[in-house]
């Protein structure tokens, strides 16, 4: 039997209905909730042919406990899913191969902190992105903590862990895709002196440590944001989310 | 006495001794932390008059203990300070007054949540707003967690509690402030299509809830951020970012 995983909380469960009700196996709700929300998943549930299992709050929160360490906030629902397929350098090129508009992507280079990689998974989705991609090495997968924190853009934004970071940038630049990294360098540019518009890679380093070397030597820009205050950098999502929104504000001119 | 707290972390004391020496007290380092970021800050206490005490690790450690609960990495570094003093409506108007620019200012409507203020502050020194102000109901103040999030940024930001945020946002307008709220409303336009150059206050809404309704009414101009993908909406750190950032490109235009 392939492996299966357990998602849970609102989110995440309605995403997975709405964009890959395929990898749903089974849908448990707690027993006294009924509210609005509720239903509209059982609807989902329902037009894809599952009917969803009334269980107790605690039998909810022990079939969490038999996978996840430490209390989980199901929010009242737990759906058995299939394994969300790891997608990788081939995919990632078939997949933009798909594409009809210009890509808009975000790679983040060794993020190891969960609740970066949801936040930053969460902005993208809000600023149209088409794929985030990670590395597979020194970084952090689609965890539980990844999940709850993306607010369902986990299971909604196409998602790749890559082998060579610097690879697939080349890959991409041969598609004519315009590479730019974050950092703080005497060659960088202000982000606001920068054409974003067009096939577009941003490129954001892990907390504290940045760019590798070798990613920063293979961006087509490096850019910065303005630091005003005091604090030298910002968190990886807040930042993402500043550089993907300039760049959406310049693609939507 | 005055009551004092204990602040610990390289970016928080740092921030504190560049600040605001006068509220350090006592200074601790630990015994074996001898690197370059340990002796700048030594210098900075001895600029001061300061002596660095040298304790164990674990002596570190029970001296946090005693005040706040659960581990705290203090990075060997920690300081007795006076309380920060919790600045309200009167001393809000008085600071405005001494500025020599149009104020830019971020109002936070309920926002509890530590993590989220802590990266509030951050961004918002980061694209040098000039106060950070908040209510004091129903809202989370300089916590140990705020801060450290913060990086540095709760001991450098002037930030204020307000008792009735309309009652602050009336007197901000009738002194020439123009006041942006941020809301999904029919009535809300795109913040890339507001003139956020001059006097402006960006009022951004608690985690879920978004603004309260008097909030809403007061504004002047109600702004959303694009949504393009399937969540609903950002976390409030990471949208403060983004229309704090924009308001700081058309600032600098």
């Amino acid at each position: 039997m392939a492996k299966t995983e357990l998602l849970y909380g609102l989110h995440s469960i309605e995403a997975v209905l709405k964009n890959h009700p395929e990898r749903v196996l089974e849908l448990f709700i707690q027993q006294e909730r009924e509210d609005q929300r509720i239903e509209q998943l059982c609807q989902l549930a329902h037009n894809f042919g599952l009917v969803a299992q009334r269980l107790q709050a605690k039998r909810l929160d022990h079939l969490l406990a038999q996978e996840y360490s430490g209390p989980l906030n199901h929010q009242g629902v737990v759906a058995r899913c299939r394994l969300q397929p790891v997608l990788s350098d081939d995919e990632l090129a078939s997949y933009l191969s798909t594409l009809t508009h210009p890509p808009f992507l975000l790679l983040l280079d060794s993020v190891s902190d969960p609740q970066n990689l949801g936040a930053c998974l969460r902005v993208a989705d809000g600023a149209g992105v088409d794929a985030v991609i990670t590395t597979k090495d020194k970084a952090v997968g689609l965890t539980p903590v990844v999940r709850r924190v993306a607010s369902g853009a986990a299971e909604s934004m196409p998602f790749f862990q890559v082998t060579n970071l610097v690879r697939t940038l080349r890959g991409l630049q041969e598609t004519g895709v315009f590479v730019v990294g974050a950092a703080l360098e005497a060659q960088a540019c202000s982000i606001y002196k920068v054409n974003l518009q067009g096939p577009l890679a941003i490129v954001m380093g892990a907390e504290g440590k940045g760019l590798r070397r070798l990613v920063k030597e293979a961006a087509d820009q490096l850019i910065y944001l303005p630091m005003l205050g005091s604090v030298q950098s910002l968190n990886v999502a807040t930042a993402s989310g500043i550089c993907l929104y300039e760049a959406l504000r310049q693609r939507q001119l």
